[in-house]
This record gives C-alpha cells, structure tokens and sequence, in this order.
C-alpha cells in the first residue's frame, strides 16, 4: 500500500517574506508532518536559471530559502526535501517528455503570451524579442519535475493549474505512445489561501517592493510594522476590520480567540499605534524561535548542504529506477537488451 | 599540450549503406586513426526520439550502427566511441544552454522552418501542426553534444551548418554572461564529399528507397548490383564513364590504377553484364572481412555493449568536471559554496 504522493517546488529567487509564510510555507509545512502522505519538497533552482543570471544571487537564495524552511519546522525526515539540480533524471526525463510536447502546447503558455503581448504593446518587430527558450519551454521542465516522482496531486495557485494540465497533456501523450508509465497529475487549488497585504495595502508580493521579510531583525521588523499605511481616523473612533492591512496581518498570526477580542476593539476604537504594537508583538512571538533558528542554520551552510543532500538521495530511489523504466520503454536500452 | 578535439555524431534511425559509408563512415574511420587528434564519435539516440516513437527500431538501429562503425575498423582505443543517452551531463548541459537561448535564434532553424512551410503548403489552420518540441530545439542538444566536449571542429554535411553557427552563438552568450568556459566550435565543410548514386541513378538515400545496405549477405548484394539501372547500349559500344552510376560506384571501391583501366574499357565497349560482375566483385572485396566482423559482432551484443560503455567511461572523464564548472558558474553549487 503506497501513500499518496504531494509535490511542491519552491523557487529559489529572493528573500522570503510573511506573504510567501503564510500562503505557502506554513500550510506546506503542516502537511510535511502528515504521515499519510509522502511529500516531496524541492528547490527549483535549475528554473532560478530562466530569469537569473546572477550566480551568487542564485546560490545565496537557494540557501535563504532552504533554511527557511527548515528554521519554520519542515519536517525532512518525513518528506523529501531535496534541490532540483542534484536530481540529473529531471534533465534527462525533460528531453524525453520535449519529444513528446506539442509545439502548439507551448505557444498557448500563459507566462510566454504574456511576454509576446508585451512586446506587441511596446511596438516590437519580433514579438520573440527577449524571450529565450527557457521561458519557453519550462513547463516540459515542470512537467519533468511531477512526472518523475508520480505525484498525482500538486497543490498551486491558480495561475499555475494551466502547467498541471500540461503536464497531463504530455504525460498522456507519452503514455499513448511508449504504455501507461506516467502518472497524469492533478492540481490542488487551495481557494482559502490566504494572501497577505503588504506595507503598502497591496497584496504583498517581490514585484511590488511591499514586503515584510520572514527573518528580519527584531528592531527592524517592528519598524517595517510601524510604517505599515493606515488611514488618518483618530484613535478612540470604531475601526472597519475588514478593510484594515493590520488586521490581515493580525489574523494571519493570532488564534481565534485573540482575532475575536481584537474585532471587538476595533468596534470600540483602538489607535493604530497600539494596534501596531501588538501586531509587532505577535508576530514576533511566532518568529522568534524560528528566527534564532535561521540564524543558526545560516551559519552552518554544511549542515543545510547535508540536509538537501540526504533529500536527494532518498529522491533518487525514486528517480533512478523510474527513469531507467522510461528510457527502456522508449528505447534507450543496452545494445541487445 | 592538449590535442585538437573533432566530434562527430552519428544518426542511430535505419541500417547503414554504401552511401552512408562512402560519404560519411569511411573518412571518419581514417580520421580516428589519426594520433595528434581526439576524437569523439557519439551514437545520437537522444535525437532518434525526436522522431522514431518506436522502441524496437530505436534500440536496433544502436546496434547496427555500432556494431558496422566497429566491423569497418573504428579504432576505439584511440577515438572515444560512445552512445549519448550514457552521458547524462549532455541532457543537463541542454537545459543550461536552454537558458541562454534566444526563442528567435530557434524560430531562424531551417529544419523547423521547412516544417512550417509543409504545413502552410498543405493549407494548414497552424503553422505548428504536428512539430514537436524536439523537433523545435533539437539545435540546442546538438550544441550541449559539441560544447560539453568542447570540439572546435565539426565536420559537417552543408545542411548541418547553421547548426554549429547556433551553437557558437549559443556559447558566445553563455560566455558573455558566465565567462569563457565553453568553446565556441567552427563546421568544416568538406566539399569534396562522395556522394554515391543508388538503385535508381539517383543519389543513394534511405529516403529515395534506392539504397544497398552496407552487410548485406554476399547473394544478396550481387543481386542488388545486378539490378542498378543501365541503358539499352549494346555490349560493343564505347560508353560514357562520367553518365554511369556503375562506375561511379566502382570508383568509390576500386583504387586509382583500377579506375583509370576501367576508364579504358569503357572507352573500348564494356557489357553491362560483365560491368557488374566487376563491381560486385570490387565492393565485395572491400566489405567481405568487415562482413564477417559485423556477423559476428551481432551476434555478441554484450561485446558492443560493453565497448560503447567504455567509451562513456572515457567521455565521462571530461564531462563530470567540465559540467561541474559549468554549474559553478551559473550559481548551481553546493550551499555555502
């Protein structure tokens, strides 16, 4: 009886921050400790390559990332937590499933007509004008990265469901052709996730140089969290919550009870000064441990490298074996075998 | 003092014949002997999935080609003589070199373009019908093949040219970002390729079907000579050497004093009939000891087996550390590293 198999890539570009805590990390990490599921974690870092090419920026966010993960309670003895570039059957399957790919399946990619509307609008001859190939054709890598460990359920957002499906699509495809080897995935699109706003009362994302870093300083986060945007009403005057960034903020850290008794102090006024002080103050209290650990695996990179590589040998089992059935059943086999 | 690198890579679909073998296997098998060289001779398999979907044909075809590169006297201890698939750096270095692509530098491949123009040819609703994401980057392998061995020359048919332009661009750009780790390679054309004609008069092709395979048994080759197409000229005519197919064959078999006597003969009035018993016998001549290798190399598959892996042995020995830098640059290294 094998357990039901999760997949999760984790990109490897920039710094985490609460949003990426709480939309993400948190619900992944709880179901790394489900010991009915195995779930495979990964750095993407060979995706990193698309965009970056920075090789520092690279190496140093694999590692922000990966010890976020672990310093916030990833369970790496449950699920497999490994870095995409230690795993060489991902490339190799990816050739082997780009023969299988429809060109025509890549040309209707969101991500690459979104670059080509782009180009048109800033009035470009060549509406391929600066895309490479790797944004081309990264869903083949994606679709390498599920296939290869058969996971049938893959949580993402919703702008990532066009990816499983093609994932399908190819793996369908393959399976036409050479027998039912892969298995088709499905995603799990968590409608409840939660997206935090930023300092600005954006939804905190990169893009919008809005965020709060997870592993920031004590000092420096209550300062972030004091310079979050409010409005101008004066401190004893009832306060809407539900259109307040601080107490999005505050519930995506408090319990129940406290989100309840902070609702009512709202109804009766309390000033954003304080309000901000107690955000701080919980928050904090959910950092705090986690960040003493960050700072401690951060200055123990050997450590994080030997977590990443026992991932990646407990992932290989999978991988080795599976990519040689694959390659056997297109034909890629020893001479007379 | 390293030596000059040439690479060669070898088509792993359909049995090899004389065409094959005058144009292409001959002048490579000189080449390996050649001791101020390295050479790299590659079964292309990876690129056969581009278009053969057979299992069968795809693990035969290694076979056959290997065993007649071996049987015509390949000198494997000095050439490095090795199938792709065994060389997993190649399909990693392809997702890298996948990076650095331009989509246009892909779009520009006269392969794919050829395809597109069948399709609105045959008024097709998508330019893109039935190509595949293999048969759209397959340039970009070709240049992980060339570049992970870093071969300055490759020599190439003419319609093989923009395919090392591609991977010298390729390189340039990686280099541009990264630093001067992979060699940009030059084609070299030879313009004075042998091209034989076949069955039919025309240039002898596994597409035109008017080949004669290389290990044929000694009967059926004769009959298959015995049938190339001549005209009605009687016996006793004087005959026009540079119009006949049978003695363009003959002077790809026969040596140069042989030729310039049957120049003669042919001046005087030759039978066709005893024309081919003279040709059959030439060619014969040549391929009955490398027939006889070939049989019994066929026969031992694990002998081939076990020679292709050496040659991966000894590829290796250059693409774990060349890789090993190549990832290093680009930031794909160990944690802290």
């Amino acid at each position: 009886m094998s357990k039901e198999i999760v997949l999760t890539g984790i990109t490897t570009t920039g710094t985490p921050h609460l949003g990426n805590y709480v939309g993400a990390i948190r619900p992944a990490i709880e179901a790394s400790r489900n010991q009915d599921v195995q779930s495979f974690y990964f750095l993407a870092d060979y995706h990193s390559l698309i965009k970056c090419h920075d090789p520092e920026r690279v190496n140093h966010s694999s590692m922000e990332v990966a010890a976020a993960w672990l310093a916030l309670g990833l369970d790496a003895d449950n699920a497999i937590f490994y870095r995409q570039s230690d795993i060489p059957e991902i490339l190799e399957l990816t050739w082997i499933l780009t023969c299988m790919t429809a060109k025509g399946l890549m040309n209707r990619a969101h991500a690459y007509k979104a670059a080509v509307a782009d180009n048109e609008t800033a009035g470009s001859r060549d509406p391929d004008q600066g895309i490479s190939m790797g944004l081309f054709s990264y869903p083949i890598l994606m679709a390498a990265d599920i296939l290869m460990f058969k996971a049938r359920k893959v949580p993402v957002g919703r702008d990532q469901v066009q990816h499983i499906e093609m994932a399908r699509d190819i793996a369908l495809r393959f399976n036409h052709h050479f027998g039912d080897l892969l298995v088709p995935p499905e995603a799990v699109v968590d409608e409840n996730t939660a997206v935090l706003t930023g300092l600005d009362g954006r939804k905190m994302s990169k893009s919008y140089n809005n965020t709060i870093p997870l592993f920031l300083p004590e000092k420096n986060l209550r300062k972030l969290i004091m310079k979050i945007k409010t409005d101008t009403s004066p401190p004893e005057a009832p306060k809407d919550p539900e259109s307040s960034s601080l107490f999005s903020l505050y519930q995506a850290f408090a319990g129940a009870q406290a989100v309840a008794d902070m609702r009512r102090r709202y109804a009766q006024g309390i000033s954003w000064g304080e309000m901000k002080q107690i955000l701080f103050e919980t928050i904090n209290a959910v950092l705090s441990e986690p960040r003493k650990r960050y700072q401690e695996l951060t200055a123990d990179p050997a450590y994080i490298e030997s977590v990443l590589r026992q991932g990646a040998r407990r992932a290989r089992e999978y991988s080795l074996p599976f990519l040689a059935s694959i390659r056997h059943a297109t034909g890629i086999r020893p001479i007379g075998g």
